[in-house]
């Protein structure tokens, strides 16, 4: 494996969607893209390989000049970014994949199925509104007549049309059964764990499933100056408490894996009136699906305590759900004999992110494989990881590609 | 006394700033309050009463054709209110001062100092936003080089002269020493104090001080996937046990007599991640100076022990002061007194909002008669008083200024 033309890959990739503000702004289904996408095909045919783009936008790169009809081994991820995002998020498993699919083919080497790259389209849905629009098209999942406008009021088929899909035959672009023998998706970890133990490799043991619950709080909108403290039904007070019992969900009775509590809004939010509304979200992830179910269902009822407690109404509507999904157990233990073949040490870990891999999951059987990412930083433009494990992982790609 | 009459004016004035929304927007320095003044100054002229305004804006009715050089007493309100507000805040103690300066001279009832209405301008600063614009002017405490543009941009230049005020002359609007004998301000309680124990009229004791303390919570942006619950510096769970420690000072600790959290916001905002910053403010009233400086310290001390139990960094700035003020003893037992001629029960209160009389009483003696606010509830359209209870304030007024 050549780790510096794939390094000079990297390199190259991130001059598309340079953002003046710092970071990468390139968006799935923009002009940033569409460049980005188009160095990846011109680096292919450089490399004597053909490409092809599906309904979706999904561009494939593979040997010969048309996708093959048989089972595939597919890797790959995604090179679209969030808005003032990183380098490596995506980009680098694409880059990976290709650089493997490259050596595969320089040196003929064999696999069980023919090896294929992929990056997905739209998967961190930062301008249309839908995340994973492209693993969610190759299996079935992808509900086109929704979120296909961007907030300006854009549809998404004529930048689909430029990317190479087709919003009216998107039904064309899912699978057929047993199209694809395997995934193979390399991703940098875009958490601490890996650097902190010092461990090169991570062996994803699955992707964690998610709810995130939305909470109105109701008390009543009082003058902070004439309301006694014991006639108050303060709503962020009970919300400052639901905060505390969402992060001890996690951090103190180890119901689910995190638990998290990003948005949270007062109204009407004047340093003189006591609060009459607050509105929060508790997002919870874990790797088992029964724990999630009773981490979502002791959350509700932390919150019809707290409202006992505290004299405030709280509604809690469970606004997103997803299912956590396993890696498959013959991937996972090919990306370990890699490792080893590699002598890189290596640790079997969750993500905790999510990833077209678990899209893929529900048709084909999928691997993961993770790099450090220094001080966990992801999604911002100090997004980073050392050329060394980027190469590292890299070659684990190809032994576990030689393996699947 | 005739309370009828009383009632009808406050009738008549509730149709000036009606807004389609609710509520009254009549705020001060617009068309809708120079409406309102109008009316006042028709009244009075109907009941053979002169009218003045000051360079500030300020509104005096009184006896006679102008005002009189010697000490007055001083009775009123403000006629200004916030946006969507009620026809109680202000207007009732207009309202009844008229009433009680027409029955006086009606019936030629002997005071010791000459009575005189006062409507001051722009207390409540909802659109150039300096509140107590009027009583500050008065009493020399006004910066008219600030705070004098609205939201727009407009000088308040123009609507000041409108309503008869002169912004270059302000400096005359300041009152020579010894003109106000005594200051009697009527207002409903806009808490839910003499609702709740049944008593229709609260001899104020004093109006609290306040201090308002920002606090800058900064933690760390992460992503809510990927990194550990024990990794983490949540400014947002950092912020919550704030909250909670600030309600704690008052409703557990009785370090002073209200605490408040109104605002809250956290940075960036999105369910997905873990908050690195969250702004609130605390807000803390007393009458006694000493308990309130003791509370904002400890506050203080909070704020640094939750930063050091939790990793996060934590800012505090006081950016508002005031001091409480005393009600003066003499005019303290002249309501009592007048409460008991009449049969009113009456208990001592302190006042938790602020009113004209806390900048009046810089220099002159002040005393403030509550009356109940159902519910408690302000400032908003749902405001009311019971017909008798304002017709018992207004007598509990008369007889006052006949003892004052």
């Amino acid at each position: 494996m050549n780790g510096t033309r794939m390094l000079a890959d990297l390199d190259e990739l991130a001059t598309y969607g340079v953002d003046p503000g710092g970071g990468l702004s390139r968006l799935g289904f923009t002009a940033e893209e569409d460049s980005a996408r188009r160095f990846l095909r011109e680096a292919a045919g450089r490399a004597g390989l053909g490409s092809t783009v599906d309904q979706a936008g999904n561009l494939f790169l593979h040997p010969g000049k048309a996708l093959p009809d048989d089972p595939v081994v597919l890797m790959g991820s995604h090179v679209d970014t969030v808005r003032r995002g990183g380098r490596f998020d995506g980009a680098y498993g694409v880059v990976a994949a290709l650089e493997v699919l490259r050596t595969l083919t320089e040196h003929d080497l064999p696999t069980r199925h023919a090896p294929v790259v992929v990056a997905f389209a739209n998967e961190e849905g930062a301008r249309f509104p839908c995340p994973f629009w492209g693993s969610l098209a190759v299996t079935g999942q992808l509900d086109a007549a929704a979120s296909t406008v961007d907030r300006a009021g854009h549809s998404i088929r004529e930048p689909l049309a430029r990317a190479g899909g087709d919003l009216d035959a998107i039904g064309d672009a899912v699978w057929p059964p047993g199209a694809v023998g395997a995934y193979l998706e390399l991703h940098i970890e875009q958490g601490p764990v890996l650097e902190s133990r010092g461990v090169p490799i991570g062996v994803v043991t699955g992707i964690v499933g998610r709810a995130i619950v939305e909470f109105d709080v109701r008390g009543r909108q009082n003058h902070a100056g004439t309301t006694p403290m014991d006639q108050r039904r303060d709503a962020l007070v009970a919300a400052a408490k639901l905060v505390l019992r969402i992060e001890a969900l996690s951090a103190e009775r180890n119901l689910c894996a995190v638990s998290t509590v990003g948005e949270l809004g007062v109204e009407p939010g004047q340093a003189n009136v006591v609060p009459g509304r607050a509105r929060l979200t508790a997002e919870i992830r874990d790797l088992d699906a029964a724990r999630l179910e009773v981490a979502e269902a002791v959350l509700r009822e932390e919150a019809a305590r707290i409202a006992r407690e505290t004299g405030v109404g709280i509604e809690c509507v469970t606004t997103m759900r997803s299912a956590p999904v396993r890696t498959a157990p013959p991937l996972r233990a090919a990306i370990e004999a890699a490792a080893a073949d590699l002598a890189l040490p290596a640790m079997a870990m969750p993500s905790g992110a999510g990833h077209d891999a678990q899209l893929i999951a529900a048709v084909a059987p999928v691997g993961m494989i993770f790099v450090p990412s220094r001080g966990g930083i992801s999604h911002a433009p100090e997004e980073y990881t050392a050329p060394t494990h980027l190469v590292a992982g890299a070659n684990v790609l190809l032994h576990a590609a030689l393996r699947a």
